[in-house]
């Protein structure tokens, strides 16, 4: 980690340079019949149609690019089925260095491909955190490889801030902005970029009531960590970490939660009328400006939708 | 119809002001995977994103925008059970007149709440070409309405034409241009704006292996109609017109098929990597250039995505 403090603005700007060769300026979409549907303005910052399906590029490329060649040369790993394994695993291909992805032995198979797709070198183990944490650390130690938080990481933070800092930088100041919240890498950078470039927008983080420990963390005003979460919105299942914390508990102005049933209503909302295809994960903003109504009528709402990544072969309504 | 002649260049220019304020100047997107996967440089004009979810709002407001108010006064009517029918009910609706939409009774639910969100009027027949045809004739008699027929109407033609042109305006020449063919509405407005406005351009059309009587008839060098079509692809169900058909002969350099599983599969791969929802309809020409990979090896194509409508609980790899 080259940053040692949560990312200024200059950091941000940064980070949005050094990656740009790398990741895409993800287009703003607005659709006029969910506006309709949710009595509100909604811009959807796109990264679904970010290089591997998510935000998670933006972070993983900036860590990677942050760090010095020689530590990297023995490569990089971490923990992770989801969307930063495949991150990761592109970032590290883009640097021709190894990246090493621990894995439980029951992640689905369409994610395993995904990252093999990307070159990672997969390494199961037992699906349980103590067996990741262990084997990661067996892995890095063989291999000499320097670990890649998926969020608690300054040089991660800030590459996701960029996706909210291009949000803002291509519409006129919005009155809030909704972000979905896991272990809190992408909320910790949208809420930086947004007190630094549009002070008077209000962040409300989003979450799954079934994985509402942010949400027990923020009404307690104390670090409440996941406890056997069960929600569809697989990229949200995670803690926050000691670093992504204290910035939530400083900047956000409120998290808010939704039922599965509402996040798949969403998702299925957001494919039928934008024709975009979402993850569960991104569609917990979309449900949450669908259910608090009165809070949002008539405001202007900056939605960042986090991904795209799904098994097509199993949908939810189905 | 105004136009008594196949559009022109400067009928296309004018149709695309016409419609401007009304129908979305849709994307043009990239990707790299596909491109890949292809061998070639693909171009895919979105108009999943157009307004009701497929090209055919361009040919409806064009029609309509282009008919005297007088004449339109008592409304206007087609048998549809497809992207027509939206089309038009919306484009009666911007101008405040009513739309009769002849539907089959065994129409999918999804399709009839879409032409009733949109304001037509629906009156149900029974599911033959004849029925459909007498039925329309009862309700124009009865109303007094115009019938705006899907694509056998060089108005129309005109409209559809307007996706290609703004595909080559944004583009420097590409080698081809894949479209799908049913009626051949796009397809002769493509073959028209190419020959117009890109006259090196090569226009392919595309169609379902199951539905292939333009094929059939570009090879016999004669008019024979679809009979019993069967393919996933249901906006490509229609014969040719006696409009569509000599433009088609004209102008089109060749008519590829493609069965279902490659249309499927083509559908899929879309949206898994373009993370956009297209319909079957729509996926064919991705599935010409999947399969023509020796023709299209290194060639730069454009690839009109026709539109975007599909019941989600009903796709068909499940």
């Amino acid at each position: 980690m080259l940053l040692q403090h949560p990312p200024g603005p200059d950091d941000i700007r940064q980070a949005h340079k050094r990656i740009a060769p790398y990741v895409h300026e993800t287009p703003i979409l607005f659709s006029t019949q969910l506006n309709a549907l949710a009595e509100s303005i909604l811009y959807f910052k796109s990264e679904n149609f970010q290089k591997t399906g998510s935000f998670k590029s933006r972070g993983a490329v900036n860590a990677l690019l942050s760090l010095d060649p020689e530590i990297l040369r023995k490569g990089v790993a971490t923990h992770s089925s989801g969307n930063h394994a495949q991150a990761l695993a592109r970032a590290a291909s883009l640097l021709q260095i190894p990246a090493y992805i621990v894995m439980p032995r029951n992640a689905p198979k369409v994610k395993v491909a995904a990252v093999e797709a990307y070159g990672g070198q997969i390494f199961f183990c037992e699906p349980t955190l103590e067996a990741r944490e262990q084997t990661l650390e067996k892995v890095r130690s063989q291999t000499g490889a320097v670990e890649i938080h998926p969020f608690n990481n300054y040089d991660v933070i800030a590459g996701q801030a960029t996706a909210n800092l291009e949000l803002l930088q291509s519409i006129s100041p919005p009155d809030y902005i909704l972000c979905p919240v896991g272990g809190g890498g992408l909320l910790s950078g949208t809420l930086l970029s947004t007190h630094y470039f549009s002070p008077a927008t209000k962040v409300i983080a989003c979450e799954p009531e079934g994985a509402n420990d942010a949400w027990q963390s923020f009404k307690a005003g104390k670090f409440i960590p996941s406890s056997n979460p069960v929600t569809i919105a697989d990229g949200l299942l995670t803690s926050l970490g000691n670093l992504t914390y204290p910035i939530i508990m400083d900047y956000v102005t409120d998290i808010i939660t939704v039922n599965d049933q509402a996040i798949i209503q969403a998702m299925k909302l957001v494919w039928e009328r934008v024709k975009i295809i979402i993850e569960p994960s991104a569609a917990v903003p979309v449900a949450v400006a669908l259910q608090e109504k009165q809070l949002f009528r008539n405001k202007r709402i900056g939605i960042i939708l986090s991904g795209g990544n799904i098994d097509l072969q199993k949908l939810p309504w189905q």
